[in-house]
């Protein structure tokens, strides 16, 4: 594909009643519908007819959340469109290779092709959910992660692409020979196989990755297809696009196989003191309070004792080595408070936003221009769209961000293919037991 | 509810194909549709026009099939249908109750009420997918399975009914101290809690249970509000019924709260002998080589050694200590065998139709007379319908058995509830956190 022909991929985070902690207590939004599917068909629809490539939505197992779990929710949205990429994020460290494996493929075959899997490893606390006494460590987290994603790419493999036959003649319903036990033994899984689903039409669904630790960029080198990542400023954007992009070659891979996907947290409006107006709205009605506490925990330090309108006392923060979840998000807040010398207020406000992805407030053209400026100049190859409200920002977003994006020639003006790895420009995986090489090495 | 106004109700079933093992080589079938959510929306929407209370699939985790795993396939069809129950078929061995009791909920979310859940322990193999050295035998299943459940009771329980309240103006999106951690320590699992996710609209999901053996029995007379069951003969069906409802009793529960639906699977046509032909068609087509190899396997000798058309050599065949699986449906099948004194053909065919279920080959009205027999003399609250042929013989029955049994007074004209609860008429239970008992004792 030339540069010309490059188009953006976007995203739409899907998140209740939006990505501002605030959001479901703003007049427009309708928090009591978090549960309601019709709420999220209608944003799917509205995601299709823009033409988005996806929806996603982040997940986990610890805490007080009123959310649909991702398969069952990205599922009953698989019946009722017919374009649109449904990623669900999935963690390695609390489930079982075997049913997710079967779940992706299932999702895979029920929605024609559009299944994507954002690979998390999760954050601490879930272990007591699943009888384990602690939550693993970072890199043991990768490592089995690693394996976890092995295991699932050959039992998709173990159905060959041909395998059904449903010859009613000879009575012929599967292949001679073309569905193969695994039998993995590795460190942390053994899983005999095959699984009990033919191959998915994608093969493997999109395969996604959000973690920007230094293991995540290298799981993500290595594995992934599309990163959601949060970056701040043009300039880390850029330093991370090309960091993870020379990556690829030691795994044989061109950049075009990775696209990356900052997040950006908008708040649009026709004018930007109209956008302004509805941000220091959001700003208003955060619960201050409790923001503090979970800035707090995240910090290791009971921030209530300071002044909020003195700065953040990073001294007494926790090392990077002490962090057990997000180790690159922990970076991320800590450099921003670095950077801009914030108060503890003005931390508050500037995670409320997208919890430390890169917020915007401003009309949609102003939108445009930011996201040409880091498409165009190695620092995305296109964005994980979060509203700071739901659903109105995307409203907005899909009726003058994205016209305005066709009109620049940066973006589609209908679906390219029929599979989310269509219309992402990704290759299908050839089937392990049917590459070339392989069949070569028989003869 | 009087007796006069007693309904059946009734569960379809799904089967690709259908539930003749040679369904898919008919010229009726689509088997290149076992994997299109299309044909199950269609099969959904007929059943939904039946106005049968609920469809279910069976399912496992071993084996080359080609079918959608329930929670994704169940969710997909919520998204398009109003009323139907979605039942899903869930193992107790090879998971985590915080998993499931999550995604039931999330599934009973989705479709507004119409989830069930079909417990099952699963039969022997499934433990090399899942890192374990052997199947757990059958007594040790049905404990931990008990566990199982009263743990995903507690995890529904955590949030009380009224825990979410999304009080914009004072910042209150959960009523405080109506999320509850369980803490829970058992023989087999730890689960902390609470739910990720509100308590489901109908409470639980209703419960249902398929197993016949002993402890199945007693299991379900405790736990479960329908059964699934095979039943040979109205005798064998009575002395079930009979035995299973006055096991209610010593659990505090009355006979209106446990459905025994019977299976039934039926070959209907406008005359008895279009249906005999369609019979013999479906007979004819039967891969007998295989159907051996797997006889053989059930009774652990190999009958391919033995002539065809000679008696099933019954004084080889394991005992029922040594089924690791199924062990009521073993002893159905070695009771079919002495009753009839079957050959090895003719058990072959027998079992063709619905692996040990009842069949019925005739009309429509014929049908109808059986299953209002059944239904008067206290052999079955309702049945759990399984064409031979999906979906031409799901449509005959919709069309042509649905308005018999309606005029027969037998059946409802429109569903009565909302939730799948309360079409079947079962209470919606209580929260443990809300029972009034506790809180007099607390007073």
């Amino acid at each position: 594909m030339s540069t010309s022909e490059r188009k953006l991929h976007l995203n739409a985070f899907i998140r209740g009643a939006g990505h501002h902690e605030a959001a479901w207590r703003h007049p427009d939004t309708h928090p009591e519908l978090s549960l309601d599917i019709q709420h999220f068909i209608q944003l799917a629809q509205t995601a299709e007819r823009g033409l988005l490539d996806s929806l996603f939505l982040a997940d986990g197992y610890v805490g007080k959340t009123n959310k649909l779990e991702p398969f069952t929710f990205l599922s009953a949205l698989a019946a009722v469109t017919r374009h649109i990429g449904l990623i669900a994020t999935v963690n390695t460290t609390y489930n079982e290779p075997f049913h997710i494996a079967r779940k992706f493929a299932s999702l895979d075959h029920i929605s024609h092709g559009r299944a994507g899997w954002n690979i998390v490893t999760g954050s601490g606390s879930a272990e007591a959910n699943f009888g384990r006494d602690e939550h693993p460590e970072h890199s043991l987290r990768y490592e089995t992660a690693e394996e976890f994603v092995e295991v699932t790419k050959q039992l998709w493999d173990s159905w060959e692409d041909d395998a059904l036959v449903y010859d009613k003649q000879s009575g012929t319903q599967f292949a001679h020979g073309k569905v193969h036990e695994i039998n993995f033994k590795g460190k942390y899984y053994s899983v005999k196989g095959p699984l009990n689903i033919p191959r998915p039409p994608q093969g493997y669904p999109v395969l996604v990755q959000a973690g920007s630790s230094e293991s995540g960029k290298e799981l993500a080198a290595r594995t992934a297809e599309v990163i959601f990542t949060a970056q701040q400023t043009f300039a880390d954007g850029k330093a991370f696009y090309t960091d993870v992009k020379s990556r690829l070659a030691k795994y044989g891979r061109t950049p075009e196989q990775l696209h990356i996907l900052p997040g950006i947290s908008p708040i649009l409006a026709d004018t930007e003191a109209e956008a302004r107006e509805i941000e220091r709205e959001l700003d208003n009605l955060i619960d201050t309070t409790d923001a503090v506490k979970r800035l707090s925990s995240r910090f290791g330090v009971d921030l209530s004792e300071y002044p909020i309108d003195g700065p953040v006392p990073l001294h007494e923060a926790k090392e990077l080595e002490e962090v057990n979840g997000n180790k690159s998000r922990h970076q991320l807040v800590i450099d921003l408070v670095r950077n801009e010398n914030l108060t503890i207020r003005q931390l508050v406000q500037r995670l409320a936003g997208a919890r430390g992805h890169l917020t915007f407030t401003g009309t949609p053209l102003q939108m445009a221009d930011v996201m040409e400026h880091w498409f165009k100049n190695g620092a995305a190859d296109g964005f994980n769209v979060m509203p700071q409200l739901y659903p109105s920002g995307l409203d907005v977003f899909v009726e003058q961000v994205i016209p305005e994006l066709q009109n620049r020639g940066l973006f589609r003006t209908a679906y390219e293919g029929q599979t989310l790895r269509e219309n992402l420009g990704l290759v299908r995986p050839a089937n392990l037991h049917q590459i070339p090489n392989l069949a070569v090495k028989q003869s």
